[in-house]
Parts: C-alpha cells; structure tokens; sequence
C-alpha cells in the first residue's frame, strides 16, 4: 500500500509514523506531508529517512490512502481536492457531522466504512475513548444517559501548547512572570475548563462534539451531557463518567463485559493505587476502566473512571486501525 | 475573645490566623498550640510573636473557643477532653456525622448552632462550596439529584503533599526519577482518582463525605453521586456539578440566585476566558460559579462549575465565620 500522512510534524502526525511502524500494514511507499512552514524537514519511518513534501506541491494520486492528522482549516482546504484522487482518513472535526462521512471507532462501527465515499472521519479524542467503553455497556443494558466531565492532556491541544505546560512550570518554579500563548489562561498548576470555542448556550465546541459524535457513533437514543476541562497533564485524557441504563445491571458483569471488550482494560481494585493514572496510560494502545461503582442516588446508574492516551487510541491509532480494515477489503 | 487555635503550624492552622487577623472577631488572648514536634515554632498574629506551644501541656479553659486546624486522630484523642472545657469547632471529618455535633456552613445552616454541646464541626472542603452553591438553588427549585466530579488541589492534602508536587515537578523537568511518598503515585502532570481512604462499594471516604454531609447539611431527600479527583493544582478546589431538579427552572433565575448569595460570585461570561480557573480564586473569600448551562440531556437539569480556595472557604474561614457567629451570641 502507499499511504501519505499530511500534517506529518505535529503531535498526531509524529505518532501515527510511530503506530504504522508497529502496525500489520504492509507499506510500499510513504509519503510525508505538512505545510510549507514543515517542508524540509526529516523524519524517520523504519530507520528511514523521510523528507517531509510541502502539501502544495503534493500529488495525491500517489497514495491509495491519505492521513489528515492536520486541523480543521487543512481538512477544508484540502480534503475536496485530495478525495478525488485518495482515501482520506481525517483526524480533524470538520466532516465528522457530515451525513456522507461515516465516523469510525475501528472496534465500535467499523461496518460503517462500507458506507465511505473516500472521505472517513476520525472521532475527537475525548469521545473515542469514551465511545469504546459506552458501546458493551449499551449493547447490554441500554444507555440512557451519560453525565461526563473530561481532565484533558494538554497534547491535545497541539505541540505549542504543550511545551507552553512545560515552559511556564519552569517560569512558576523560577518564580518568573508566567505568559499565556496558546491557552487563554495559565495552565501550569491550574485547570481551564474550556476546549476549543463556544457554541451556543454556554457550551464549549469540544462538549457539543461530545454529545453530537457519540449519538452519531452509537445511538440518537443516548442522551449525553459534558463538561470538557483542560488539566496539565502531557498525553491521556481522563474522563469520570456516570451511565445511567434504561435496564437494571449486575455490576460484576459490567466488570466482566469491559474487560473482554476490544481495546478495552479494567483496573479497579478498590484500594490505594489500584486504578489507572494518566502517566500510566501514556503509551499504552488500551483504554483502562477503574473506579467502577453502582451510584447510590440512581440504582440504574453508575459511575466509572476511564483514561486512554489521547494520542494513540485518541487519534494515531484509529485512523491506522481505520487504515488496516480498509487494506484488508 | 480568648480563642485557641490547635494545629496551627499546618496549612488550615496559617490560613486560620491569616483570617482571623481579617476578621470582625475581637482577641484578647490566642494561644497558638500544635504537636510536640511542632512546639516552639514562631508564628506571628497581627505582627506580634507567638511561640507554639505544645498540646499535652495546653490548658483548654484558657480559650472560650478553640479552632481544632489537625486532622482526625487530634481531634479524636482531644476533643473529648477540651469540650468540657471549651467549645471546640473542629475541621477534621471526625465528629462530622455524629447527631450531637452541628455540621454548619455558615451562610447556608447557622442555625444549627443552637444546638451544639460544644463541639460544632466544619464540612469537608468539597463538600462546603458545592453546598453553598446547591443551598439558594434548592430552596428555590428543590435539588433532585446532583453528579459531582471534582478536581482538587494538593494543598488539601497538607503541606507535606503540597510539597511533594512542586519537588515531584521539579525533578520531572531535570530529568530526576521520581519519588512518591504522600501519594499513592506521582501528582506532578498526572491525576490520582483517589481522596483519602477506601470505604464499602469501592467509593473512596472523600465521595462519601460529599454524599453524606450534603444529605445532613441540606436535606436527607438530595441524592448525590461523587467522583472525587486529586489534580496538581497548589490551591483551589473545582466541581464539574450536574444538578437535576424537582421542577422546571429558569436559567436566568438561577443566574440571579447565585450573584446574589451570600458568599457566591457568579463568573460567567460564556467566552475566551470568560469563567474562573484555581489559581484565580486562590485567596478569595468567596466561592466562583462559572459555565452556568442547560443540560440537553435532561430538561431539569444543568451543568456548572464551582471553584473556591480549599483552605478559606473550604477550611480556615468557615470557622472563624462560625466563631464569629458564635461571638455575637
């Protein structure tokens, strides 16, 4: 297969060469691509030197499949043209509502890629992983509701803001005026709960995405409702999640039903560190489930802890997962 | 006044004679008491010295009230003897749950001061600014149901811990292996889902406070699920709440009802920056609201964000409010 991957230098892009190198995908040629602001630059596939194509210049038809691990601006500007010529997998939000864009969780729906018309969307980081632990559970017990508030890395924001975490933690313990950037508040030691912009009624881009992607993935029964927080953390998103069934459930085999699921890990012990942490999830191609508790003010509710690197299954590993059904076919 | 003030070399134990020297409250005498390890530090009231003097050795009948600012095997080894001696307002989860012992947030229950046998506890941290937020909105429009998730400052911890994340920081960015001794696990850019000690059903005693002291505060009828989540961040708790109500509501009422409480402060401006972070509410008296939204997935219910200093409202300044409450009797 030849597959091209645009936006090839930043925090997604870098991680997809990462995860295609330890994928099942047989490549012939690859193609790297980023903005002329990139071009020029090297990277390495396989031990392979790679110099990084200007998008401009690029010619699609070289590769059977395409990567977008690029904003939504590029997804614009590029996809219309590229689509003609490539099978585009985007990363970023702008086709994820269209109704001709199937969007795919490689172990949630991948029946849904029969439906493409060369143009498949990834789901935003904080709804894939969720998405992957809601989808048993419905499947079982019917999902009602879902009350999720998010503590997101700041790797998801981009390479910039996340060094912006790291350099302003050094300004703070050096007692040196801290500046804002890329965030519109500090971020080192504090919480902005706030990811990407407002939409109406108050509520942030991120949470509509949220509630919009996960009825579009699983079900328009599933009521969702989210508050997106931003936590300086680098890489794994952290959601604390409460599912209310429309049936009863045994919460043992809730347990049993995560842990066999696809993509999925339980680690819950109930004591002093036996959950998941962010670090520990960094890395990791898994989505771990801790702190799994019936909720005593809804007896058909519960609460769980779910943290996945937002990075891998998040965004570089799906669309490689995506890539890999598709070579299959 | 002759007041006391035992564990006053800790966090809560500064942050109370900060707020104090603020306060309305007229001191004759303060004596200043910790542990013996602690005994004989200088710590300064309104610019005067004091030496810290030792427990064993305090005579309690020195003090019409004493601020108890240690945790709960002081309180539950001391209080016994001071009650009879002084009326105790403590700040450890100890006496929190016994029916003899009011639990009082200032602004919402005084009243149950009449009740006291000497000893009046303070609310957990957590659960103190989501009360005072959940208070004016169910007297207005009855609280069916609250899911909170919370994000928590290491100050709340102690000073120990809190340094833990700035030595624990540190180390991470020279490159240093790090250490973890107040944690079950490393706090700098990480998040540890787990406050104070596991109790039954895989709940941590954190969420269990929120749970039952809100019930005993407010009302037995308010169900309330928690997650609760330690973020390194040095001070300032926030809550991602969710509220479901008895009744149909008017958002803009709800706007109105929180500016106006006492102690509250609504921060809402529903754009870039427009909503309060920790470190913003970091040596403020009063308890921030902020991303005040509709909650699409159930028309009685809406989505905010509390934010409040752990160590003020959350700790120090409850009591003296409380001591100051008492003094006008």
């Amino acid at each position: 297969m030849n597959l091209a991957i645009i936006g090839a230098t930043g925090n997604v892009g870098r991680k997809t060469i990462e995860v295609l190198e330890k994928s099942s995908i047989k490549i012939d040629n690859l193609f790297l691509v980023a903005s002329a602001k990139s071009a020029g630059q090297k990277l390495t596939f396989n031990k392979k030197n790679f110099i990084v194509e200007e998008i401009e210049k690029f010619d699609f038809s070289k590769a059977e499949i395409t990567i977008f691990a690029a904003g939504s601006q590029i997804a614009k500007d590029w996809i219309p043209k590229a689509k003609k010529k490539t099978i585009v997998i985007d990363n970023s939000k702008y086709f994820r509502m269209d109704k001709d864009v199937p969007l795919v969780v490689a172990e949630v729906n991948p029946e849904e890629l029969k439906k493409h018309k060369n143009v498949i969307a990834n789901p935003n980081c904080s709804t894939m992983q969720l998405v992957l632990v809601l989808k048993p559970l419905h499947d079982q017990y019917r999902i009602k509701r879902v009350v999720v508030s998010t503590y997101q890395a700041v790797s998801g924001a981009g390479k910039e803001p996340m060094d912006e975490l790291f350099m302003q933690t050094k300004d703070y313990l050096d007692g040196k005026k801290i500046k804002s950037k890329n965030f519109t508040k500090q971020i080192a030691f504090n919480l902005i709960p706030h990811i990407d912009s407002f939409v109406e009624d108050g509520y942030t881009k991120e949470e509509w995405k949220m509630e919009n992607e996960t009825k579009k993935i699983l079900s328009e029964k599933i009521n969702l409702t989210a508050t997106c927080v931003r936590v300086p953390v680098k890489t794994s998103h952290s959601e604390s999640v409460n599912i209310e069934f429309e049936n009863e459930f045994d919460l043992k085999k809730i347990r049993e039903i995560l842990d066999r699921s696809p993509g999925c890990k339980v680690v819950d012990e109930q004591k002093d560190g036996g959950y998941i942490t962010p670090i520990e999830a960094e890395g990791d191609n898994l989505t771990f489930i801790s702190r799994i508790r019936k909720d005593n003010s809804n007896n058909k509710a519960l609460n769980i802890w779910i943290v996945s690197d937002n990075l891998l299954k998040g965004a570089a590993l799906n669309t490689i997962q995506i890539a890999e059904i598709l070579q299959k076919k």
